[in-house]
C-alpha cells in the first residue's frame, strides 16, 4: 500500500479531532513551506474571484422545510451514466507533490476508498499509470484525466491514449488557460521543484510559469481530442452559458463550471453564481459540474440544488494530504460527507434527486 | 425558596449597574467555563444564521412619529387567550445546569415574578415537576413544556402527560431537529456533564450529540401528540409560510418562527426576516411567536410590530443566571422590559395593540 | 467680554493648525472627562442612528459640473425672512457647561461673530438672559430658544416669555422626547453636575435622567405655545413627512429634520435620508432645517441641496469649546464655512439659491 | 542621458523582483519623505472618491469566454489619429521633483521608451523644453502639455505657444480646478520646496495652496485657448455627460474622464463609473480617455472595454520614479503592460478593437 510515510502527517486518530475543513487547513498551513502554501493557496491578481468563490456561497439562503420525515441521506447518484457513491470529486490540481512526498497517490487512494471521483492533472507529480496502479487494491476507483493541450499535439494525443489505456474514464479538457493568470509572486524564485510525472523526459520551457503552453486553442480542439479517444470529453473552465452550449455542440458529455479556483482571470464571477445560467442553457443535454470555493457540505448541497450533477473539491484535499497524507485526505472527505448528509437531512432531502432550486431563496442582502 | 446559592453570582445591587444585556453577557462570559460558553454561545457551521439573527434586526428602521401623547407603555396582552403581564417569554433551552447549579429553577422563578412565560426543555437539567414546584410560592407562573419527540413514543407520551399534570399550559413541539446541526466542535470532549432531569433513568445514546433521536418525524406527529393531551400545541422551528399553514392545518394553536438560535441548519434566514411572511400566511388562524437574536427592547417591538404575539428570549437568560442566578435572570428581564417600554413610548405606542407594520420602514441599505 | 479663561483651551494660533472638525474633536476628546465625553459623544441603544447620521451623507454622490465660472461662494441667505450671513446654526444642546466653564457663552459669542444662528437649550448651563447679555457687544446675534415643555405649564410659559423679552427670535419646540432614549450608561453615576441655568430654583425629579418630564404631549401643544408668544414656532425632531404636515397645520414656521443626534429612538433613519420626503411634503409652506451628522462642508451643501434652508451643527461645537473656548468654537465654524464655500465653488454654485437636488446623484452602492 | 543618479533608487535588476504596482508603491513609501508621500498619496476631504476610484474597478466583473484562439495581445492603437504602441499614458502631475531629483525627466524618458504618451503638468518641476530635450535620443516620444490657465492670460498663452514649439502634440486643459480641493493637511507646513520649472521668474501667490489661480473659467475658455494654437485641445476633468458634450461643442478633440485622482471635489463618482455615460454621450465625436484608480491591467482593460481610447496612470508612475528613477517608472509601465496583455489573452481579445462593453457583466453586489 502506498500510504503516508512515517512522520509526514498526523495520525488518523489525531485527525479525528478536526471536524471542519478550516481546522484541517490550519494544520496544513503550519506544515507546508511558505512557497508551497503560496502556490496552493494563492490566486491571480487581487484574488477577488478567489474570495468571491467562497463568499458567494455564504450569501445564499436555504428555504428550510420541516417535518419531512427524513432521518438519513443517501448521496449515491450517477455520473456519466455510471453509479457512484457520492456526487463528489477531487478537482484536478497540479503537483500534489508540493504537499506530500507521494504526490497524487494519497488523494487518489482516499478518493477510491470514499467513493469520490479523482481527476488527475496533466501536471501531476506522479504518472497517470502510477496513480492507476496505486488504487488497484481498493477496487472501483473512478478516475478522470485532465488534459492541458500541449504545443506538441502528438504529446497530447499520447497522454490521452495512455489515460484511456490505464482505465481513466473521461478526459477533462481545461479551456481557461491560454496563458497562466497573473500572480504578483510568479516571478520570484520559489525553490519548488516541479516533477512532471506524466512526461519526465520532455523538455518544456516553463522556467517562469507552470503549465504554460502555446497552441492557439479554439473550439475545434474538442473535435480533435474526440478523434483521439472513445472516452467522454468534459470541458472544464466554463462560466458563460453560450460557451456551455458551444461545448455541448462540440460533443462534450459534461462541463465544469469553474474559474480555475480564482487562479486565472480575476474579477470573473464566483462559480456558484455562474452555475444557474449554465445549467439552464445546457438543459440536460450534458452534465454540469462545479468547482471553486467548496468548503462546507452546505456548499455542496447548494451547488447540487442549483443544477450541478457533481461537485469537485480542490485545495482542501491538498490541505488534507499535507496534514495527514491519505488519512488526511480521507478525513477531509469524511467531513464533507458528514456535513452534506446533515444538511440534506435538515433540509428534508433524502436523496440527491430531492435537491432542486426550490430549496434556495435569494440572499437577504 | 430556591434562589442563588452563595457565591454563585453577583448580588442584585451589583446587577443594577448593568443596563444592557450585552453588559450582563460580558459578566457571564467571564464566569462560565470555556466548554459551557461554547455550548451556549455557539451556532452551527459558519454561524451565519446566528449572526444574521441579530444583524437583521439592526437593518430594520422605525418610522418614528411624534407628539402622540404617550408617556407610558402597557405591555400586557393575552397569549393563547389568557392574560399575561408581558408578551415575553424564556425560550426552551437544554441544560440550564451548564450555567447555574440550580438548573432551570432560577430562570423559571424570575420569569414567574416578571410575568414572563417560561418554556421548559425536554432536556432540562431539572425535572418538570421540580420546576413547577419551585415557582408555587410566586403564583400565576405561566409554564410551557417543550417536547423533543423521542424514539420511544411511550416516553414522549409520558412526558406530555406529566407536563399536563404539573400545570404546564402548552406543549411546544420542536420540529427543526431531525438531527442536530453541524458544529465544528461537536466531537471534542467538552467535559460537560449532561443531567437529564426529566428522565434520569432512561438510557439514551447521545454520547456524541445532545438530544439526538431517530423517529422519522412528519406532520402526522402533531396529530399523534394531540391525542395525548388536552393542552394546546405549539409548533416551534417554522421559517416557511407553507409550513406554518401545515402546522395550523394539523391543529397547532401557535407557531414559533425560529431557526433554533442559529444552531440547526445554517444559512437559513434570520427569524425576524422570516416572520412577516409567516404572519401573513397564518393570518390570525393561530398565534405567531418569534425567537432568535432578541437582545434589545427595540428587537421586541420590531417583532411585535411585524406580527409576533409574543417574543422569546434565549441565551441572554442563561447569561443572566450565570451572572447572578435568579437575580441575574430577573435583571435581564427587567432590562428588556425597560427597553421595550421606552421604545414604545418613543414610537407613540401605548399598548401592544398599537404595534403594527406601519411602524417600520425598509432598511436604508 | 466673556471669553475663554486662561488655561481652558488651546490658543487661537494653535487652533489654526487644525483644518478639520475631526482634528478638533481629537483635541477635545483628550481634554474632556470620561463622563462628559460619554454624555456628549454617545447615542441611544446600539448607536445605529448615531453612526448612520454620518454614513448616510458619505453614501451620497455629487453630480459635478465644470467651467461654471464660479470662483467664490456667497453663503448669505434668509432664515424666517431675515437676512443671515450663513445658513448655519448651532443646534440646541443641554449643558455646554460639561465642556467649558462658561457654559453656552463661548459658543453663543462665536456664533454671533460668525453669523451663525445660536439655539439655546432649555437645559442650558447658563440662563437665557446671561447668554443674551454676553453677546450684546457683538451686535446682530441671531438667537433661538429651544423649549422642552415641562410638566408645569406655567414654568414653560414663563420660559417662552423670558426668551421673547430677551430678544430670542424663535421658539424651537422639541417634540421627540416624551422620555429620554435608552442609553446603556444612563444609570451609572457620572459625577457630572447639572447646572440648570434657566430655572435654578425649581426642584425637578431628574436624578436618573436629564431633562425628563411628563406631560402627555400632543399636537395641541403647538397651539398652546403659540398662545404664549408672538415669536415664530419651529418644531424640532421631525422625520416623517406626515408629521411635518401636521406641524405646518398647527402653525409651525419651520421644522427641524432631526433624530436628536441619534440620542432618542435608535434605528430611525439618518437625518439626511429623512430630509427629501419632508421637504417635498412641506413644499415651501414652512422652512425646513436639518441637524444630525454634519461634520463636513460637503454635508452642509448636500443638506441645502436636498431642501434644507439651514443646517445646524451640534457636537462639533461642543468639541470646539472644549478644545479652545470661544476661539475653538470659532475655529470649528471657520472650518465648516471654508469647506462649504470650497465645495460650492467646485460644484459651480455661487450662491445658496444655486443648490438644488440636481447636484446629487444616487449613491453608487 | 538623463537617468537615475547613483543612490536615488533601486537598480533595474532589483526592480525585476516586483511584479505588482502595489509592491513598487511599498518601496516608494519607504523612500519618500512623509510630506512628499502625503502630497502624492492623499486626496481631498474624507478621500471617499480617492478610495472609490479603485474599489469601483474591483466591483466590476468580466464576462469570460474561452477557446478564443488568442495567445498574444497587441496593444497598439491610435490616439488622436496617430499610431501608438500602447493605449497608455502618464497622467499630468505636478512636481515630480518631490519624488525624484530629476523631476519629470525619468518618467518622460520611460514613457518614450515604452510607447506611452507623457502628459507634462503646467506645474512641472522641470521646464517643458527640458523635458522635450531629455527624450530626443529616444525618438518618437508622444508628449502632451497640461494647461492650468493662469490669472495672467498672456502667461497661459506663452505656455501653449512654447509647448507647440517644443513638439508637444496636444494641449490638455484641466477644468476641474477653479480652486484646489479641501485637504485637512493643506495648511500645515510641509517643508516641500516647489520648483516651478515652466515659469521660474513669475511670482505667484501660492504660499498656502499649490496651483491656485483665479480667473473665472467658463466654456469660452476653450475657444480662447483654441485661438492660441493649432494643437488639438483635450478637456480634462469631465464626469458628466452634458459637460462632455459641451466640451465637444467647444472644439475638444478629446475629454479625460477624471476626478483629479480624488483630489478635488470629494464624493463625486469614481472615474470608471462615470465613463460609460460620457462615452455614450460623446458617441465618437471626440476621443474619451480616463484616469483615476488604475492600478492593474484589469483596470486598463475594463476602461478600454467601457469606451476609453486611452488610459492614464498617475501616482504609480511617481512611486516608480521614487523607487528607481527612470528604471522604476519603466518597471511600473512594464507591469501594467504585462498585466494588460495577460488579461486580454484570458478574455480572448487579440487587439484593442476587440474590447467592448459585452466583456463586462454587472457586479455581483
Amino acid at each position: 500500500m502506498a500510504g503516508t510515510p512515517p512522520g509526514t502527517g498526523l495520525a488518523p486518530a489525531e485527525l479525528e479531532r478536526f471536524a471542519t475543513l478550516a481546522a484541517l487547513e490550519a494544520v496544513a498551513r503550519r506544515r507546508l513551506s511558505e512557497a508551497a502554501l503560496e502556490y496552493v493557496a494563492g490566486g491571480s491578481w487581487d484574488e477577488t474571484t478567489l474570495r468571491e468563490n467562497g463568499e458567494a456561497f455564504r450569501r445564499l439562503r436555504f428555504r428550510a422545510r420541516v417535518l419531512s420525515g427524513v432521518t438519513a441521506a443517501d448521496l449515491s447518484t450517477t455520473i456519466l451514466g455510471r453509479p457512484v457513491r457520492t456526487p463528489l470529486g477531487v478537482a484536478p490540481m497540479a503537483q500534489h507533490g508540493f504537499c506530500h512526498p507521494d504526490g497524487e497517490v494519497p488523494a487518489a487512494r482516499a478518493a477510491a476508498a470514499a467513493g469520490w471521483t479523482f481527476a488527475l492533472s496533466t501536471l501531476a507529480t506522479r504518472s497517470l499509470e502510477d496513480v492507476a496502479a496505486a488504487t488497484v487494491d481498493l477496487g472501483g476507483a473512478r478516475r478522470w484525466f485532465q488534459l492541458y493541450v500541449q504545443e506538441d499535439f502528438d504529446l497530447s494525443r499520447s497522454l490521452v491514449e495512455r489515460a484511456e489505456a490505464a482505465g481513466y474514464e473521461a478526459i477533462v479538457v481545461t479551456v481557461d488557460l491560454p496563458m497562466v493568470g497573473y500572480r504578483g509572486r510568479d516571478l520570484r524564485g520559489t525553490g519548488l521543484t516541479l516533477r512532471r510525472g506524466n512526461f519526465p523526459n520532455v523538455a518544456l520551457d516553463d522556467t517562469k510559469t507552470i503549465g504554460r503552453r502555446h497552441p492557439p486553442l479554439t473550439w475545434d480542439l474538442l473535435d480533435t481530442v474526440s478523434g483521439w479517444t472513445r472516452l467522454p470529453l468534459i470541458v472544464k473552465g466554463i462560466l458563460d452559458p453560450d460557451d456551455a452550449c458551444l461545448a455541448v455542440a462540440h460533443g462534450a458529455a459534461g462541463v465544469v463550471v469553474s474559474n480555475h479556483g480564482g487562479r486565472q482571470l480575476d474579477r470573473v464571477p464566483a462559480s456558484i453564481e455562474a452555475l444557474p445560467a449554465v445549467a439552464d442553457a445546457v438543459a440536460g443535454s450534458a452534465e454540469v459540474y462545479l468547482d471553486g470555493g467548496v468548503r462546507r457540505g452546505l456548499d455542496v448541497v447548494m451547488a447540487l440544488a442549483l443544477g450541478a450533477r457533481a461537485v469537485f473539491v480542490g485545495r482542501p484535499i491538498l490541505y488534507g494530504i499535507a496534514a495527514g497524507g491519505e488519512a488526511g485526505a480521507a478525513r477531509a472527505m469524511e467531513i464533507i460527507r458528514m456535513e452534506t448528509e446533515r444538511a440534506m437531512i435538515l433540509l428534508g432531502a433524502q436523496a440527491i434527486r430531492d435537491l432542486g432550486p426550490e430549496l434556495l431563496i435569494p440572499a437577504v442582502r
